[in-house]
């Protein structure tokens, strides 16, 4: 292992020399909304009041899947204090989602526990509550079904008609040579498997809702927790049958939104409503049993995996087939089908890849994506996978993946372009810090073992162009104090995103941090950006600033020039002064520069614009998935350490190392947060996290009853970065903010069969499931 | 007369040519704002409320000029519900304001009424009220002194004793030619006269007041009535001893300002101090008492003038000396001098001008501007003047007045260029529309005799150098709905800017009015301006945003160049699309084409920004007050036909003309609602309005005692705009927001001599004095 210490040597040596040359880039910086937030200052979604407001309630369907034959809400609409009741036929009834097949209020059939019936908006919560429950709906049941392998069964009730069957029409497939032939052959050593994935919700802290806000010319206000702003209000628009230039979506304070803020929901179209019908502003926001009952899920997934590898080790080919159970309706989480996709043609050195992908209409709860979009899911099948593959080989698993492992320069087979790679150094590092000496090193306490597991991970870190932009426009404008404005596109929804756009904006400038002050969170102001989603804020955000920063930078050099008496080329910034390279004494504050240039007959004052769209291609169906989608990608390796009980199947994790390449990191605090934060999302979701279903209703829809993953239970958590600067990212950043949470399951599945010999396919690795795996080990 | 009609009729001609080029320029627009003001939705300052905010009360004075000898706050601090006492000890107490002569709580020594003794926060208002009850304030009284002519007496008591006498220290004189030995020359006719202009309030609907918000880390958030943001953001700063960057203005709706909101006041640094004391935010809003009381006036004024003609009528010679009643404080009224000066020396052709104006403290009520800055006021004494004279040379005041009046291309004795003029052509319609045959052609109705007087203006119209920058920024971003948001410094005050500014906006890039969005509430978010005064807001905030939105039409006609394979400069734009001039088919709408431009790999957006500044002159003491401060002067007339009744005193105003040259009117109903507001302002002036004082103390503090010119007296008004497009205004355009305000009260004066033959130099025009003048007429 001296070869790893050697490069982290250097790599560390590197990032020392480089920090040097920064001022703020690289610094441990507290979030930049941390005053706001700890305070308490900061106004989410349920802090939100307007003059006049209403409280919006929905009523849901009984059933799973049943026709609605009446609805009355007569009696509703006489409470006092009731101003408005709306069904279906009350609507513009235009469907939208990511196949359009939803409505907002449902007519003529409800197909999941979910579904919206009708709505109110009243004076208060009580009085809204009281007419829901006076809205009486007739139904007559349909037959249902809750899992995706029935649901495809010629004979299974369908909740679409119009589709034709329960498979979305989404073709999700991608070929790659010949899988099959090579499992045929009698020199390679295969392995098949079964995955299961299970429902798992976001628990965002701020439940969802919206808050509409019509005004009287028919204009719409809407404060929303999503992610996407500028979609969401085409959406949103496109639903009520209005055009986008009349809504304006303000987020707020985003209290988590992992993933469910990328859709849509009808709930944001009846708040819409409501308000529009009332011309009052109307608040929907869910209770916490309402959030897990009706939120979006993580897809759940069944993924059928069957990869091999020749004697020597080398990876020959992987035939994968998922099923998504999408719920009633299909969300963005469909999407989660093409990162799985590119997961399997690309992490790690492969010629032959056969892919498939379906999602299939179920009676269950309503799925969306979640953090890392379906990779967390795929990462658990392949990396569970090369880990038996490696112990059929008999060769070391960190052997077998770095045999295997993706370099800088190449290209998978969906035309990724790999630039920057460090994932040789990520699986080497993490081996060294877990203390790896290879299989089985468990120590006995008792009846407790100690075992050791790897992952690795692939993912976009420059951008993903899964939409026709992946832009972002940012805008500049310095006031006569040397304040920067930056009003930009990309949104901080918690994951300290802001911090590092005000780094970029204030290096560039060689202002201090605090002259940085970012606007982004109306649409009315801010320029376009496609949303927050694919860990690509600070990249595609950071390109966006720092192109407005340049050319103001620009300016001000220019300015300075003529004030200074010297060449711009000579001049540079830094302290908030601007100052001559090679005469020191030629130096002057930027507020002085620019009070200056602005006081004065035909004055100027600074400002600038940019547009960052990254020269990436979308890889569709048409296509053929191919298409270099992002500029940069991402690589990493955990590595967990457990302890498991042989008498109660408990796991005890007592050591996550996170190695990650991210390029250059901005704000190491910033950077570590998010890693441990996905890390622990991750082992919550591998370990305790269930929505318990019965048929298709949630069963345990309280804190209580909905475990997670607390700081009882937490490991020491390392995170280290190592890599390079990425020559297209903001100062040498690639992304990171979905990364940490996608190989940290399969890490622990591995380092449960490094520990017990039990290998378990299925999550959560709850104590049950793992001494059912002992008793089926002992058995065989 | 035909020769009046015969322009008139061409002006009309080449005006509907003129119209024929334009989509929305010289349109009958409604005001951008009214909806949400006619629906009660539009929050100004007495609506706003925030989460955990106090209610601010302040403590005054209990005499007019006294000593404080102790100020005991202990008995209100231990009232519950009191969040903060504060006196002067307990701030920075940094002098502020126009001559750095205010302290927002005072020390030593109060000057006024109106001065700021203690202030309180707390919970609510009562509580508030309550608490200053319950400070005990021990004074020493001091002998006062309430007329500014015995203020200037050797012996009177002087206010500020760190200025040696009551004289503020602000040299206000200019000096052309030789006046002196113009009127010692036989052959000229001179008038000798002094007028007196009296104490008149604002009477904004929305009282003062400040809403300020003190985060956690100190950073200041104030919601103000004011017309200036940045001048206020920088000036509370200073006042707060904090750096201007650390202030965010936010205006809310504001409820007429007219003038009042160009000074910061002690209100708003107390807000601040106290809600950066509780850390909590603050209001204090003024009640309609104190406001009357409390709230800056008009600039009171003793003006002496007097003017020589040639027996020909040439006007030769004008001596003014002006003094003026600033309180106890001097305010950003003081610069009415300098707006008086350019009247005197500017408004008709003349060659000796000798002119002195001198603020004077006394303890009277804090004075401030007010719309028209001096114009008004020195107005009424030049025109009065102008008639005297004209009478005294047996010449028609119309005549008299053309024989003198301002052309094109002259240039002041200050130095001000005239470019447009249409002065003549102001007096003729006038004289026409008003039915003048000469003096004296009262109509006798008993005891009623009817009368017409006439009075012109200048003003400046094209932005004013009043301070070292004149500029105004904007920024513009196009969504992919084709909608504009303008971001622009320019302030809106309830005067209808923001249509203009939406206009020139709409015009230049061809789409309807509904696709533009304005943002100027917020110093974060929009560019610098130095405020709403002198008329400016269309003309600068105009030129602004038209070389933003050039910019961006010049960016869409490469973008549609590309669409549509047209040189650019074969490409128009209108009604929403690009279009060829020569290729009628080759067109494609904004939204289109914004959205090709943008969902494309390495997409673009359009963007641009824009800062106009004038290339004028600041005029001041130091060179000698000369300098071409305006790229556009305005003229006008205003014709007033009364009915005097010679037994009450009573005047009736019958009907207004008023005939201003504005440039091109880019709203006729807004340019015609400014210029009725400001005919009413000044009737109302004229006639009825009056602060009544007793030492310095305001005795008719409600609108039941403080008489206002209602709908019941409103007379007919006829506008009239003539005059041609101004080539330095934004389409045309001229400024006119003052202008209606400015002739008035000197044609009402005219008309009242017209009718009965007497003559009031002092005003208002009660009937009393009407009744004295008669008295006087009969006696002599």
């Amino acid at each position: 292992m001296s070869s790893v210490q050697a490069t982290r040597t250097i790599a560390g040596e590197q990032a020392k020399l480089q920090l040097e040359e920064f001022s703020v880039i690289g610094k441990r910086v507290p979030k930049y909304d941390s005053f706001e937030k700890v305070t308490g200052r900061a106004q989410f979604l349920i802090d939100l009041k307007l003059p006049g407001m209403l409280h919006g309630k929905i009523l849901r369907s009984r059933y799973a899947h049943a026709k609605i034959l009446n609805i009355d809400t007569s009696r509703a609409e006489a409470i006092p204090g009731v101003v408005a009741v709306l069904t279906a036929k009350d609507t513009p009834r235009i469907k939208f989602g990511f196949m359009k097949d939803n409505l907002p209020l449902k007519e003529g059939k409800v197909l999941s526990y979910r579904d919206e019936v009708a709505a109110v908006a009243a004076i208060d919560e009580e009085t809204a509550i009281k007419a829901l429950d006076a809205i009486e709906v007739e139904y007559e049941r349909l037959p249902a079904v809750f899992d995706p392998l029935e649901a495809m069964k010629e004979n299974a009730p369908k909740l679409h008609e119009e589709n034709g069957g329960n498979l979305a029409k989404i073709p999700f497939s991608f070929r790659a040579g010949d899988v099959e032939s090579v499992f045929e052959r009698k020199d390679v050593i295969v392995d098949d498997g079964e995955f299961r994935l299970h429902f798992m919700t976001h628990v965002a802290l701020g439940t969802m809702g919206a808050l509409a806000s019509c005004d009287s010319s028919g204009r719409l206000t809407i404060y929303a927790n999503t992610q996407a702003p500028f979609m969401y209000q085409r959406e949103i628009a496109e639903a009520l049958g209005i055009s986008g230039d009349r809504v304006r979506v303000i987020q707020p304070f985003i209290g988590g939104a992992f993933g469910r803020g990328m859709d849509l929901y009808p709930v944001d179209v009846i708040a819409a409503m409501l308000s529009m019908k009332t011309k009052r502003p109307v608040k929907i926001l869910f209770s916490r049993e309402e959030d897990l009952s009706y939120a979006p899920t993580r897809q759940p997934a069944i993924i059928k995996i069957k990869s091999a590898a020749s004697r020597g080790g080398k990876l020959l080919a992987r035939k994968v087939v998922v099923y998504l159970d999408t719920g009633a309706y299909v969300s963005w989480g469909a999407f989660d089908a093409r990162v799985m996709m590119a997961t399997c043609s690309g992490q790690y050195r492969i010629q032959n890849v056969s892919f498939d992908a379906w999602p299939v209409y179920t009676n269950n709860p309503y799925s969306g994506t979640m953090r890392g979009a379906g990779n967390p899911q795929i990462n658990f099948a392949i990396e569970s996978q090369m880990d038996t593959l490696a112990e059929k080989l008999s060769i070391d698993p960190i052997e077998f993946r770095l045999m295997n492992s993706n370099r800088a320069g190449d290209v998978t087979l969906q035309g990724m372009q790999v630039t920057t790679c460090a994932m040789d150094e990520t699986l080497k590092v993490a081996a060294k810090e877990i203390g790896w000496k290879g299989r089985h090193c468990e120590e006995a306490r008792g009846k407790k073992k100690r075992g050791i597991g790897f992952s690795t991970l692939f993912h976009v870190a420059g951008g993903a162009r899964v939409y026709r932009s992946d832009g972002c426009g940012a805008m500049i404008k310095i006031d006569d104090f040397g304040k920067v404005t930056v009003l930009i596109g990309m949104s901080e929804i918690g994951t300290g995103s802001d911090t590092s756009i005000a780094q970029i904006a204030a290096e560039e400038l060689g202002v201090p941090l605090s002259k940085i002050e970012i606007v982004n969170k109306d649409t009315s102001l801010k320029p376009w950006d496609v949303g927050i989603h694919a860990s690509r804020a600070t990249f595609i955000g950071g390109n966006a600033v720092l192109g407005a920063a340049r050319s103001a930078r620009k300016q001000i050099l220019d300015l300075a020039s003529r004030e200074l008496l010297e060449d711009p080329s000579n001049l540079d910034v830094g302290n908030g002064e601007i100052y001559s390279k090679f005469s020191p004494e030629k130096r002057v504050d930027y507020a002085k520069l620019l009070r200056r240039s602005h006081f004065a007959s035909g004055g100027t004052m600074v400002m600038s614009s940019y547009f960052f769209d990254p020269p990436t291609e979308m890889s569709e169906a048409e296509n053929n998935f191919l298409g270099n989608i992002s500029m940069a990608y991402a690589f990493g390796t955990q590595a967990v350490l457990v302890e498991v009980d042989e008498e109660t199947g408990k796991i005890d994790v007592l050591k996550v190392v996170a190695v990650h390449d991210a390029g250059r990191i901005l704000n190491p605090v910033g950077a570590e947060g998010q890693i441990e934060g996905g890390v622990v999302m991750s082992l919550s979701y591998a370990l305790v996290e269930q929505l318990i279903l019965d048929e298709g209703m949630v069963m345990n829809p309280s804190f209580a009853d909905y475990k997670l993953f607390t700081s009882l239970e937490m490991p020491e958590i390392k995170v280290i970065f190592v890599g390079e600067p990425d020559p297209a990212g903001p100062f040498g950043a690639k992304g990171l903010g979905e990364h940490g949470c996608i190989p940290t399951a399969a890490a622990l599945a591995n380092a449960l069969y490094d520990a017990l010999g039990v290998r378990l396919q299925e999550l959560p690795l709850t104590p049950d499931r793992v001494l059912d795996g002992l008793e089926r080990k002992i058995r065989n």
